[in-house]
């Protein structure tokens, strides 16, 4: 699969892609290494600056890679690349490159030495903001610093974890946009 | 509408329904008064013990009712609550008695004293596990005690936010139960 021309886009209107709950592809890199891991535990914490919480279990290679870089690039696929998410978090990458191993573009960041997935239809450059709760509780809370978007589509289909191996796909959207005080939205 | 029959569910599985990212009504109940607000900003952070994290604003009027009770029921409404559940977020509990206001069934809970709201497909009672990031970052980490289903629907059309009044309606699932290795199910 081609990698997507992604465009720039406004850091605090990440939630757009992140805040209904996807599974994202986290790419790390130091120590002379990049790894990628499938995450579905994330939250959006703020728009500005534009925060988002990860928990990344102290057993996953990628904790010490964005632990001691302080660096992560937060990737949405959308689900023509389900089987490859998958896979990659079905493997580790104390054993493969799995950029390698999957046919995936490392496309050089900004402002960050993870790279983007070039697959992926939005990446979220990311720098860490809050390490207080890295090492006690696996709560990593990054500041989005830079923003790549796919402008085609518009909006991707994007796929949402159940566990037991299911998945949740995205369906329709639905605006409420006359329902809402002009100061919520 | 009427309120939906759920049965108990267990714990460690409450991720089917919260991982997948819906917005969810948080329900408390603190000093004589109970209150509802709108949530999107959550995350599974462990199944056993089962953990949910909240970002709830200290501005709300629910922030002080979660941190003085420490308990809250995370409730999760389909897709044919969304205009209620927009109005909910749109209105405060310093005014307005929510449930009286919205014609929602305030459930008695088993463990805690906030109230399941009837009419949502699932309601998860949490007690709060971990305070210590409460009053610095707004974030709660609940430990779900009790979780009530409704056997049907089996999967409920939940809703995301993705900001500026726009929805994702859940769409297909999507089983790759045969991709995973065992011990990552």
């Amino acid at each position: 699969m081609k990698p997507l021309r992604k465009l720039d886009y406004p850091v605090d209107q990440a939630r757009r892609f992140l805040e209904p709950g996807p599974i994202v592809l986290v790419s790390t890199a130091a120590h002379g290494q990049r790894n990628l891991m499938t995450l579905g535990w994330h939250m959006v914490m703020g728009f500005s600056p534009s925060l988002l919480a990860t928990y990344i279990w102290n057993e996953n290679h990628s904790f010490a890679l964005a632990r001691d870089s302080r660096q992560c690039v937060i990737n949405v696929p959308g689900v023509e690349l389900l089987d490859t998410v998958v896979d990659i978090g079905n493997c580790s990458g104390r054993e493969v490159d799995k950029f390698a191993r999957f046919g995936l573009d490392a496309v050089p960041a900004h402002d960050v030495a993870a790279p983007l997935v070039g697959q992926c239809h939005s990446s979220f450059e990311c720098r860490l903001h809050d390490d207080s709760q890295v090492q006690a509780d696996n709560l990593f809370i990054w500041e989005i610093v830079r923003a790549h978007v796919a402008p085609r589509p518009k909006l991707p289909r994007t796929f949402h974890y159940r566990g037991d191996g299911r998945f949740m796909v995205s369906g329709q959207e639905i605006s409420r946009r006359r329902r809402f005080k002009p100061d919520m939205l």
